[in-house]
């Protein structure tokens, strides 16, 4: 039986993988995923931002599955998308306020991808998206918000944290809480259970 | 501005409110709960799971209010309706076991209800479902995570905890993540917002 390697440093994705009961490793997938977002964000650019999430998380894989042949990898990566645009993360406080107001009273998707590869090659992957749709709120609010919350907010792709005060910033949330958090969980034990990983 | 009370013992409420930046207390309901769900679980009963929900909620959030009229009490209940019969909590783990082998292969919904009351009677209610449905997992597989999670899993209507190995219990979850957790909170936050008990 090989070993399980998570080929991501998001403490979120680990902690999900680890409650879910599944034994593994972590490590860093070491891929330039700026040259991949910079290709999705050109100008007339053919590559839609849940294709760059699909791309990144087999890149991701098979780039520590190289290095690792024997192991299963699991590889994954989420984009934000908003009518089209691959919006990314924010590198500050004032990008990310600038961030969250484009994305006010308006509705995004999250794309969440994974994929898992074994001797350098990718052998199954999988995508699920959610819909999520920001009220209208005041700058007052968001200037608290961004005070209260902080630094901790430049972490994800969407600048909001949904199991902290991130919640108010929204009117509805549609779809699978791991998808939000970053990694189709239910595929990818599926999956895992069909490779004899997971007890039946 | 009045205070507000949550009239639940269920720490993860309490969690999720805390989380969300709400201000509150808390404090246990005393409402008699079985009298009411014995009502829906007799034969014949015209008492669906839903409306169960519903009642409850209202009758916390009012038992409170009535001894202190001045604030806003939120009350909260979730019920478990496997074909429109409703399951309660089961007392132990042979009657957890029991239950989980009845909701295996399955689809079964939590419906969610959260009433506000003030002055001893309910001003606001909503109430929010989600479809979850379980897979043909083994007896060994069940045998082994009731021994790996234990006692804690008779807290929850449904015997499962997703924040953990419960998540290796299903094929699909579909429905708001804070339903499931047992309080329709993007709502309740709305109707806040609407009191001017937190700011838009």
């Amino acid at each position: 039986m090989s070993r399980i390697i998570l080929a991501s440093t998001s403490p979120t994705r680990r902690r999900l993988l680890a409650d879910a009961g599944l034994a593994f490793e972590a490590m860093a997938p070491g891929v330039d995923e700026e040259a991949v977002v910079e290709l999705a964000r050109r100008e007339g650019s053919a590559l839609e931002p849940a294709d760059t999430a699909d791309i990144l998380a087999r890149l991701k894989a098979e780039a520590v599955s190289s290095a690792h042949p024997d192991a299963i990898v699991i590889g994954c990566d989420q984009t934000l998308d908003l009518d089209g645009e691959l919006l990314t993360k924010a590198p500050d406080m004032d990008a990310l306020r600038r961030k969250l107001l484009r994305l006010r009273g308006r509705r995004h998707m999250l794309h969440a991808a994974v994929a898992c590869a074994k001797g350098g090659e990718t052998i199954w992957e999988q995508r699920d998206s959610a819909a999520l749709t920001m009220r209208e709120f005041t700058p007052e609010f968001l200037g608290h918000y961004l005070a209260g919350e902080g630094d901790d907010l430049l972490g994800s792709v969407g600048g909001y944290r949904l199991e902290g005060a991130g919640v108010q910033l929204f009117n509805s949330i549609e779809g699978s809480y791991f998808t939000i958090l970053g990694l189709p969980l239910l595929p990818l034990l599926a999956w895992l259970r069909t490779q004899e990983y997971l007890e039946e």
